[in-house]
């Protein structure tokens, strides 16, 4: 099958058509729509592909539950014109005797890598595999899943793979919770509760806008995730530099500010990218 | 300059030209003019590449005096009428921030690998840039380097790289001794003992047509390396899967009959392929 999907590519580029690819892992939901939609207005033609990708997923973590429905995956990609969903499975994308692995080193160490060891080799290993198979010109990726974008930048950039990665906003649920196919673990409970984080993200961008510091900013962040009750755990959370993702002590133009917390059991992640001037 | 290369190929591509890649460290012999011819023979273009990767040699290795000799290499490609030769420096590859690894596991640790630790890896992530700035449809490699092909197959397969990986014969002197740009630093009377290499490899791979195990068909390889006073290091010598380069107790159809050693503290590596008929 990717044999398939390559030639089919190979067609589309040698008729000079240009190839929009947004990779998931299904369960798609407004935030995977928005990343198509993009895809569409600036290429010919769009693929999609959904693969739950074992290798980013550590052990104990929610492989086997990870939320998967095809059928509706379908409905929406067809809706929204998309002209090619490609769906391998395992096997396909790791037969017998597979034994290559792309690390990103450094960068896939912080943050998020500090919780997930394996996660994002496992995400650059795939995402290398996809754009090889599929070969789009552009390739789209959420915000809301920011060291993602940087791992795979980077090794874009390494690589000299021949794509340009194109970063979209993150969006939301209408109280500002980030859309994630993870939500549907949150209780009801939960699912109140969680808001407290794009809250914590957001009170704290705007904080730079007076005199502040970093470590100001931190302090007022992990105040207001604490005060939640349902947060049961604060992975990590502060400003970073968004090239590096290393925590800063001063203030730089673009700013991120991100954390990763658990709610209930549920793991959840966000950021905003806050800009300063003195 | 990587993306003039890259810019120059699918201009070629776009015209539905073919490009045929041949990877080298410069210091030209009559293995890569083979190569050359070789690609030659099958491709509308054919891209040369010289670059001292420093990447795959380990601490203490020979990077610094790595044979170079850039104005004789570009005479020998002028004459087989090479289309492209590409020179990148190495800041060009390997920019400020550099970080990805590619890493083909199991393989790159047998043989060669238990002597040096980091080669494979950096010889899979070279070649993985190279060939996404290249773009070629065929890439030749030579068979003395005979745990090279296997990991670069293996990660071209795994990666889903669309490039053909073809494996040439070793080319060698009159006397068998594998031609290396690293024989230069053989003094004449380890010149002359190094010979012992093929002449031990062609004994062996020839008591196969006869009753025989890998034991004793390594038995006898050991004892004609052995008997040569200027071997002075027997890395690995002994009869391997050509597919796993694990070492075996049974014959298989296709044999490798490989060895390392140091004459004269300059190491050498060679290999023959050698079939079984029960």
């Amino acid at each position: 099958m990717p044999r398939v999907m390559q030639e089919t590519s190979k067609r589309y580029l040698h008729t000079g058509k240009t190839i929009g690819f947004v990779p998931t892992m299904g369960a798609l939901h407004e935030g995977h729509l928005s990343l198509i939609r993009r895809a569409k207005s600036e290429n010919d033609i769009v693929v999609a592909s959904i693969f739950v990708n074992p290798l980013q997923f550590g052990a104990g973590e929610d492989l086997d539950i990870y939320p998967r429905d095809l059928e509706k995956d379908l409905d929406k990609l067809r809706e929204l014109d998309t002209n090619i969903l490609f769906v391998p499975g395992d096997k396909i994308i790791y037969p017998e005797g597979f034994a290559t692995r792309i690390a990103v080193e450094r960068l896939s160490d912080r943050l998020c890598g500090r919780f997930r060891p394996d996660h994002f080799s496992g995400v650059a290993t795939v995402v290398c595999k996809l754009f090889n198979i599929v070969k789009p010109a552009r390739a789209y990726f959420g915000q809301k899943d920011f060291q993602q974008t940087v791992v795979i930048s980077r090794m874009v950039e390494d690589l000299n793979m021949d794509v340009e990665v194109v970063i979209c906003p993150t969006v939301r649920e209408s109280d500002g919770l980030a859309m994630s196919s993870r939500n549907v673990y949150l209780g009801a409970k939960e699912r109140l509760a969680a808001t407290v984080l794009y809250k914590a993200l957001s009170s704290c961008s705007q904080m730079m806008a007076g005199p502040s510091t970093p470590n100001e900013v931190k302090k007022k962040l992990l105040e207001m995730l604490s005060a939640e009750p349902l947060v049961s755990e604060i992975q990590y959370a502060g400003i970073y530099d968004p090239a590096t993702l290393l925590e800063i002590d001063e203030f730089k133009q673009r700013n991120l500010i991100a954390a990763a917390i658990k709610v209930g059991g549920v793991r959840l992640i966000d950021n905003v990218m806050a800009e300063y001037h003195k």
